[in-house]
């Protein structure tokens, strides 16, 4: 699917908005809304989301994921979204922990999770915290640092990726624009982020 | 369409998330996600919006729209989500009269909004303020309040509410719970909040 992949679409306004959203004209062209019905419409697209398959644990192994995962969030503690993460040095190593036991459980590992946690709905999960449109961006481009600086199998990203790309979408619960999430396929993830200078 | 209303749904259990998440189990009875492909889905229905006739601003007027809306505000301002209001009595007023502007232009009256504020796309407008879908709830409770307790005519009052009730669907931008935003009409807001005491 990535050899075909579309441009990222500027969020600006040649790209228009997903829906009529029924506030007013949009720029210089208003239309009057009295006596207009603005038909209904929906929010935020969420895409299909492909779970991992069987391979990724068998050729990573369940310790190779969780050293991706500690890496990963090595790097978004240092980011612009790191005040999404416990401060406290030991509760950020038990979130850690917390993760890459759901990962794991999730490519078909050992079930750490779901015993202690219960219900592993994400998007649920993550109410508590404000994630926007930014930061589910930054917390994208930290994974694709985190693949290609640990030792998780070249031979996997793609397919971790194409996980994770969509998935991050079902965990956005602050929006500030009406454009779309951006996509970013794993091609375009990696002309933009491969060997990228980090900061 | 207010006659055969159905009840408020529970925020609860019972009420199912609108979309498959993808994020994993619901329940006790969790499936295993591995190589499982999570159809696409859609976040927030925005139900269709009828904005008001010409009838609302030849019965009201365009005085009795204003008082309205710096009724409605003050009790807002009162309210929970009296924060994210101009909290300096000047640009509170100043804030209330531009919201007013907004109304009448909307209703078909002198167009005080647009030639001073451009596009008035009012969704794009709230993104900086964190709306949440309880914040909706007492953004309509205190407009129900106050087409009560000011001089609004009672004739208007179903059809600004129609008007209002999936306007506001719109501004919510934080969302706190899979379930859809309530809908809420005119009969029940009525059922819930006439004559109800005040705080």
């Amino acid at each position: 699917m990535c050899q075909s992949a579309p441009p990222i679409p500027p969020i600006s306004p040649s790209n228009p908005p997903a829906h009529v959203c029924g506030c007013g004209g949009h720029g210089a062209s208003a239309t009057p809304e009295v006596g207009r019905r603005v038909p209904a419409s929906h929010e935020m697209a969420m895409p299909e989301v492909p779970f991992p398959s069987p391979r990724v644990l068998a050729v990573a192994g369940a310790d190779g994921l969780r050293r991706l995962v500690r890496h990963h969030h090595g790097l978004l503690r240092q980011s612009a979204i790191g005040h999404l993460f416990a401060a406290d040095d030991g509760e950020f190593a038990a979130l850690v922990e917390r993760i890459a036991d759901y990962v794991v459980e999730v490519c078909g590992g050992p079930t750490l999770f779901t015993p202690a946690h219960g219900n592993i709905c994400m998007r649920t999960r993550h109410f508590p915290f404000s994630i926007t449109e930014r930061g589910r961006e930054i917390w994208l481009e930290k994974l694709f640092q985190a693949m290609e600086e640990s030792d998780f199998p070249a031979e996997l990203q793609e397919e971790y990726w194409a996980w994770m790309e969509p998935f991050t979408v079902r965990m956005i619960n602050r929006r500030t624009s009406k454009a779309q999430p951006v996509h970013l396929p794993y091609a375009l993830a990696r002309a933009r982020f491969s060997g990228m200078p980090r900061q």
